[in-house]
């Protein structure tokens, strides 16, 4: 394939391959041949004249003058079948798609290497940030320990401006959407869909082997308040939607995504707005932190083109795909339960105010074995209502969770207001 | 080479010596066959009874059962001619020798290739952070127009010193001292030695060209005081060592190493105490950093057992001098002299406090067309002596040293105590 140019089949001509087009057309060694579209006869801000257009993908697929398909349609349906068609004639993948690699990425990879291609995925997680060949070949002779990452751009904005601005989530949300920051239906990024996604591919590559994404716990950021940014502030604490995959001892992998609290001088928690980071820590290097736009037109298009560079150097060599693909095995690891995690824990309650309310919660915390940091009352409202903010010493989830379901049972509990785990 | 270890011959057992070796007992696919050491008697930390010892450090370029040099003594005498015979010898060299790539990268780049074998680097900037790979090769869809860097782990521990502990210069650099962070010589760092050699590596790589190093304007941190910081802080600045590299319309290369105010909400301004950051700015992604350990055993270690790993995956390519050299050219870029820099300034007077004194100041700046931001006199000693802080507005050095030329000649003007330039 020396001496020739890369022919490209780009499947999605959405915000990112609008992106791809364009950086496309600076690269002489690639020629962008044909590009799958929903809608042929929709308005583009490109010139799309000297391109093949198609509506339906699997002609890509199959078209024997296409090298690379570039795919920046996203989810599984078709992109599945189209991908797997493709590798099976040949062809090499460069994409952009969390859901696919976290789904289906180890079975790709397998089929991939009995086809002699490859498939780059730089772009699925975050953006512009070279975090998958970091993971992949800059970082060799360590053994990871812990991936800890602000992977979603839309969470980590909301939680800035609510913390900067004192604006309430409500709020937040709709700047972030004013802003193009936030979809019309934020669900996947409120509820941590997508960091779900980008930390299953980070663990896959951290440890070799891929997790179940089902199995992956998850709790979304829609239950914090402003009052909880306000009093973690005060404990020394910044709120941070985290994705965090870390070895257990026991050989499972602790693998989550919910809101933390992230100690304020540790470098995640100075990641703001719309920026994305990931903290490794190495056997040998220790701790590594990449940050930088985690989405974005150009940023994401960046990493794609990078890809197809790195895949046009890599076509000389007599076996690339073995050199490419990580040695990761087929068999899933298990993902650890979420009540064996251990943690400390912010608490936030609202209790009646009546006397011996606090002593009955450090009774029903203590027989569970869980220890108190420190228990605040934090005003009384006209209804009568309190609101106490606990922080536990570490702890089992399991021990914390007992004692949380005798406090919702003792009369003074109008409700468990929010949970979150510590980064630690 | 396929299918036998990977034969090393060692340069150098100090710190990071010894890391290696203490990392390639985990690695099966390499043999640690002879190390060079300055004393065969010196007592060792670790077991070298399976290892051959000499003192001769050409004896490893020669040897012909050596496939790979592993050079970690640092300087150039005797390095650069035991690295150019091995070269010749067709051995591949991995270094963590900062003067000697920023000294003799091009010729040694080319010297490898005529003889298809490679030079690794990653250890020689930035410890463990994986920098180097990442300018090669993650970044490939990009043209860079910056970078700017804490690279000097010794610098920022005591910048950070000074800043949060209030202390002296004096008393932070003997705290680093007692810490193990600086030599009982620590003129290479304080001076902003270490850091000219870091940065033209880095320029070189970011915009394909070597730079001199002799023509690198280089200021070191002697003469920021505890008081400067304190200022700055009321500035919302934070004082740090920065190597910078930038690219300019006119073809040269904007390349300085000295202390600069960096705005407090400037991700390089968060990193504190050893770790080193680098920023970097893409034409299509936008701003990156990388942060983690600069230096220190294990990381430096890492750095150099990744580029042997990487290097036995290269192993496999027909023509791998070629993939993994990118195209520096061979003629060196001119680096832009300091008197063309634009930047705002921070200076620190002491004047005497007669009335007209900061008029005289303001007239004497606008003459040369200085645009002042702001003047502040900070208090008066008991020998009449006032200290002003000025900061300007955005302008070219040559105007700026122009004016402190006219205002040294003042009769009310005792010293320029330090002048500062900003990151913006």
């Amino acid at each position: 394939m020396v001496g020739r140019k890369i022919r490209i089949g780009l499947l999605g001509l959405g915000t990112v391959g609008t992106g791809v087009a364009t950086l496309l057309a600076d690269q002489p060694a690639f020629a962008l041949r044909r590009i799958v579209v929903r809608d042929r006869n929709k308005p583009r801000e490109i010139d799309l004249s000297s391109y093949e257009l198609t509506e339906d993908p699997m002609t890509i697929a199959v078209d024997p003058e296409i090298d690379v398909i570039v795919e920046v349609a996203g989810g599984i349906d078709p992109v599945y079948e189209v991908v797997k068609t493709a590798v099976q004639r040949g062809k090499h993948i460069v994409t952009a798609n969390k859901e696919l690699i976290a789904r289906h990425g180890s079975e790709l990879f397998a089929l991939a290497q009995a086809n002699n291609v490859a498939i780059f995925f730089e772009a699925a997680v975050g953006g512009g940030i070279p975090l998958i060949s970091t993971l992949q070949r800059g970082l060799q002779a360590n053994r990871i320990e812990r991936v800890a990452g602000i992977l979603n751009g839309t969470t980590n904005y909301i939680l800035t401006k609510m913390e900067i601005e004192g604006l309430s989530f409500d709020a937040a949300l709709k700047e972030a959407q004013d802003a193009g920051y936030a979809e019309a239906d934020p669900s996947d990024d409120i509820e941590g869909r997508d960091v779900v996604y980008k930390i299953a591919i980070l663990s896959s590559l951290a440890f070799q082997a891929p997790v179940n994404v089902e199995a992956i716990y998850r709790q979304g950021i829609g239950g914090v308040t402003d009052l909880d940014i306000r009093l973690a502030a005060d404990f020394g604490y910044r709120i941070k939607m985290i994705g965090l995959a870390e070895r257990r001892a026991d050989g499972a992998i602790d693998v989550r995504v919910h809101p933390m609290l992230v100690p304020e001088h540790h470098p995640l928690a100075g990641v703001e707005g719309v920026n994305n980071a990931i903290f490794i820590s190495g056997s040998a290097v220790g701790e590594v932190m990449l940050s930088g736009p985690g989405a974005g037109r150009l940023p994401t298009a960046s990493a794609i083109v990078g890809d197809l560079i790195n895949l046009a150097s890599a076509l000389q060599l007599p076996d690339f795909a073995a050199y490419f693909h990580p040695p990761i095995r087929s068999e899933v690891v298990p993902v650890s339960p979420i009540d064996d995690t251990i943690s400390s824990y912010y608490i936030r309650l609202e209790t009646l105010d009546t006397p011996g309310v606090i002593g009955n919660l450090g009774h029903a915390f203590g027989a569970h074995g869980v220890s108190l940091h420190s228990v605040t009352q934090k005003g009384v409202r006209a209804d009568g209502a309190a609101t106490i903010v606990l922080l536990t010493h570490r702890v089992r989830e399991r021990n914390l969770q007992s004692a949380l379901a005798d406090i919702i049972a003792q009369p003074a509990t109008l409700q468990i207001g929010l949970v979150l785990r510590s980064l630690e």
